[in-house]
């Protein structure tokens, strides 16, 4: 497959099948993609935060973690990770997160807009939309207080994160439509689904 | 209502409408009880740590904050907190929990399980439980690594945690079975549900 765009403040949504990889690149820098998985032969089986938190004892994930699906089953690893900051604890942006955080009058649908849209051709419910993994999104969490601050992404132009899938998988991906997110500059995201990795240093 | 017992790793589900109170109470100390929160009148609609942190700016959640839907609707809002400290980021133990982390051949069926079987009545599926608020949950993160170590309960005996329900919701509570979660020691958890709100001081 050759190498896909996702155009500013869009998403979209594909298979992919057990062994191959998704390279998620960002080509200007600083922005971020909302990436959620489903198990393609049974919908109901969704990637997990919580389970993934668990199993690797860690709520930041990089290179050789396994992201989990909520019947404690692996999704994807984290086979190749140029940034090393993502972030797995918030839900998509929405509607709903540019009224009550940004005071937006006529607020953007966002990634959780974008994603139902993406969803809704593999019949998967708008509720059915979990904590994604934001990828290339930058929390800082306080570990005395808990406060948590959004700050621009560490994603260098061109740098990219790879999975591999553990399963065939529905996979949904965004090119971020929160300004707290990308600092402010909404842009693209890049995507390939490889049947091969290759590592370049 | 009177005061109820939530047996040592068991579970309970009840329905508790708009305006009454949820007082959780730990009788003996270093114990936590697993949480969810479900709209009475659409289960589709659950609790969401990703929005409840996104809306507070912060991860640990104590008096005065919200817990909220996966639709960013107020599901809760804490009212009395005599601990001060919750997880939100983990889901509940499991099987796989104790297969994976403890190494257990024979695993016990966990919150999780208990989950399960409580929320069975109200036709709520397994794999329709997400993360629980982990009532005296002490999770401890490192902001600079992620890292993640599951604490004893700052809990002492006695000591409660009162929410106001925002809508009718169907409420499952346990009585944690994970010993890493309560100090190594399985103990029972006692809840009330209340039309006015004492505060004692």
């Amino acid at each position: 497959m050759s190498r896909c765009r996702i155009k500013p403040r869009t998403g979209t949504s594909f298979i992919i099948k057990k062994g191959q990889y998704l390279k998620v690149t960002d080509p200007e820098g600083q922005q971020v993609s909302d990436m959620l998985a489903y198990n393609a032969a049974d919908k109901r089986e969704y990637i997990s935060s919580g389970r993934s938190f668990d199993y690797a004892s860690r709520i930041f994930l990089t290179t050789g973690d396994v992201l989990y699906s909520n019947r404690s089953r692996q999704l994807m690893t984290i086979v190749n990770d140029e940034v090393g900051r993502h972030d797995f604890t918030l839900t998509p942006c929405s509607k709903d997160t540019f009224r009550i955080i940004y005071g937006d009058k006529q607020p953007h649908h966002g990634c959780q807009g974008n994603l139902e849209r993406a969803l809704a051709r593999h019949e998967i419910e708008p509720d059915n939309i979990p904590c994604a993994f934001n990828i290339f999104m930058n929390v800082d969490v306080n570990g005395r207080t808990g406060e948590i601050k959004v700050l621009p992404p560490l994603s260098e132009a061109g740098q990219s994160v790879t999975f591999r899938a553990e399963m065939d998988l529905i996979v949904a991906l965004t090119a971020c439509s929160a300004g707290q997110s990308n600092n402010f500059t909404y842009k693209p995201i890049d995507y390939e689904v490889l049947n091969t990795l290759t590592v370049e240093n």
